[in-house]
């Protein structure tokens, strides 16, 4: 037993995994063995989604079949479409909603009664939750605004078919696939905290629906998942101060606040999903003649590099992407979940696979010796 | 960066906590200082978790206060309410409904915007949490068996009121007493496996709501609070079998099967809460004239504890105490939630205090240097 107090477990390894490699100082990510940037340009989510559960891209007859698997399963139960309607009508937070709408999506799985660690159930379950994530989303989004829910469309493709809930309109080839991207980018990335907060839930053989709402919940916090309206919140408030950009960030670290996007408890170099949602969204803003998100961006990062040597991550391109797409603030971390969902279940299925029940130690530093004294005494 | 694997984090200390302390050699439970066997005698359930909550014992003032403002808060809103029919209707499992419930709740919370490390509004949101899940848990399991729900009684206690919306009856004096008691035993456990999900969750700066929900979707796997309602399974077995406990249960270890309700991860010795809790179930049994579930009990315990050197945790007694008190056997865990809901509002809140995002590393085991295949050649 060490004794040494390790409280935000940096370096400890807890598992053995063979679903993402990072290099912190390369700056590189891969899911099973493939880079990003090469899956971004050249494989879809579900392709994706498929490599992480199933260690292979699929052919052309698998991808088809486990597409069409999940398209079937978009469909909300009565019940949860209830509960949709009372969250958005309760205006509670998106990604609140969405943790408690996952959670809800047990009693009507089919498979609700399957052991646990049943692979084959799991992964049916696996579909149906990240299946049916984006028609919740886009719901409970549209019923917020006074809007009706749309159904969801078989024939489109995952990121197609969210855009077209969300906004009932088909969206046009650019944005689905740079939404597809996006999917792509965040749907794995180690031992964050929200699958380590899945794989912590399923190591006592709970089952795959309390592994995900977990990972929601944890996905939901300033410091993980919720960063991504951080920075879209600070861009806007940057563009509303009529300021330089250089001259807004002086003025906000002199005020103590953080700039959010920057830094990465994993990377110490320039984030390799940020790279690339960086032309992203500097595409977005030449096609839309909206290039200043991107030119705040640069010009952040640039003086953040050379005066702090701090590099973004993810998040920071991500929000001017997703704004330009025309995509609620509040719902951007709602979507890294819905890509995520695909790495959470891949790393759950690791847990069950070869499971030990998670359980550290802390060290006591409370008062000793005690005797309750008798309540009419005190 | 240590290289070695330490898969279920054994003995790796992640936190310093001034709430519980456990002596696994002596059989020893602390709660801030206080041993679990002078709290189960001399302190009720509200005391125990204002103890958790604010480091003391209250005074008479104090606790008088602490129960009115918990009392107040034990009725469901309409949302809620709807919720726990749906999921009732829908034969959901106990703790998959509590965990759908509990995440549901922050929709109506009062102070569901407040920061999340915001101390006061966590206070107020924890006793609304703590408040609201018998009456949850009774609705449902009424509500399954084709009762109407039973409103809260605002002046019972906690554990009297629980036990009165459950059956529609005022429980008599020993029923309430040995309920009470049952909940002190199960208030904290150090670092048990769901209160680190809660820990891990809340790490990110997600909210309260998020970091319980985490906590109960872990609580529910067999590992955890699961394993008191395999016990009492065990136990039905083993009296429609006919055989003597000892034949049964060499019986089911030659065929491969554990016997749940032994051995713990930290104990290695008798669990003190079993220790309580064999003398409740003992005296139950006496009363009703139903001795035999002790007797089993006991026979258990001898025989594994000579031929296999195990000792029985608190599942094992728990299991045949609540059994003689009418609780329907499902409902085992989701009490278990009723109780170590004030202990996982304590952890939160330390965690909050000193704040570090929880995030290990795993040892990547995977392919490297993969190139995607265009989809049309694989």
């Amino acid at each position: 037993m060490t004794e040494e107090l390790k409280k935000g477990l940096e370096g400890v390894l807890v598992a053995e995994s063979s679903l993402s490699f990072i290099d912190g100082d390369a700056g590189e990510l891969v899911y099973r063995g493939y880079t990003i940037d090469d899956l971004a340009k050249n494989a879809t989510f579900e392709e994706v989604v498929y490599l992480l559960w199933h260690g292979e891209l699929p052919t052309a007859d698998e991808l088809s079949d486990f597409k069409s698997s999940m398209a079937k399963e978009r469909h909300l139960d009565d019940g949860v479409q209830r509960l949709v309607r009372d969250l958005a009508e309760a205006d509670e937070e998106p990604m609140a909603a969405l943790r408690t709408i996952i959670s809800d999506l047990s009693a009507y799985d089919p498979d609700t009664d399957a052991d646990p660690t049943d692979e084959a159930a799991n992964l049916r379950k696996g579909r149906r939750i990240t299946a049916k994530i984006p028609t919740a989303l886009a719901a409970f989004s549209r019923i917020r605004n006074g809007n009706d829910p749309v159904e969801p469309h078989e024939n489109l493709d995952h990121a197609s078919n969210f855009l077209y809930m969300l906004n009932d309109e088909e969206p046009d080839d650019v944005l689905a696939e740079t939404f597809d991207m996006a999917l792509v980018l965040h749907a794995d990335h180690g031992l964050n905290a929200s699958t380590f907060s899945a794989m912590v839930t399923s190591s006592t053989l709970a089952d795959l629906h309390a592994a995900v709402t977990s990972a929601v919940g944890a996905l939901s916090g300033s410091l993980h998942g919720g960063a991504n309206q951080d920075v879209m919140q600070a861009l806007l408030e940057l563009d509303e101060s009529g300021k330089e950009p250089i001259g807004w960030v002086e003025d906000r670290l002199e005020s103590g606040d953080r700039v959010p996007g920057f830094g990465h408890r994993v990377y110490n170099v320039k984030d390799p999903r940020a790279k690339i949602l960086s032309a992203e969204s500097e595409a977005l803003g030449e096609a839309a003649g909206t290039p200043h998100w991107h030119e705040y961006s640069v010009s952040i990062e640039e003086y953040l590099g050379e005066e702090k040597g701090l590099a973004p991550n993810v998040d920071f391109y991500s929000a001017s992407t997703y704004y330009q797409m025309g995509i609620p603030v509040d719902v951007y971390t709602p979507i890294f979940a819905m890509s995520r969902v695909g790495g959470w279940i891949a790393h759950v299925l690791e847990q069950y696979d070869d499971n030990r029940l998670i359980r550290p130690r802390a060290r006591y530093v409370g008062p000793k010796d005690g005797t309750v004294t008798p309540i009419e005494n005190r």
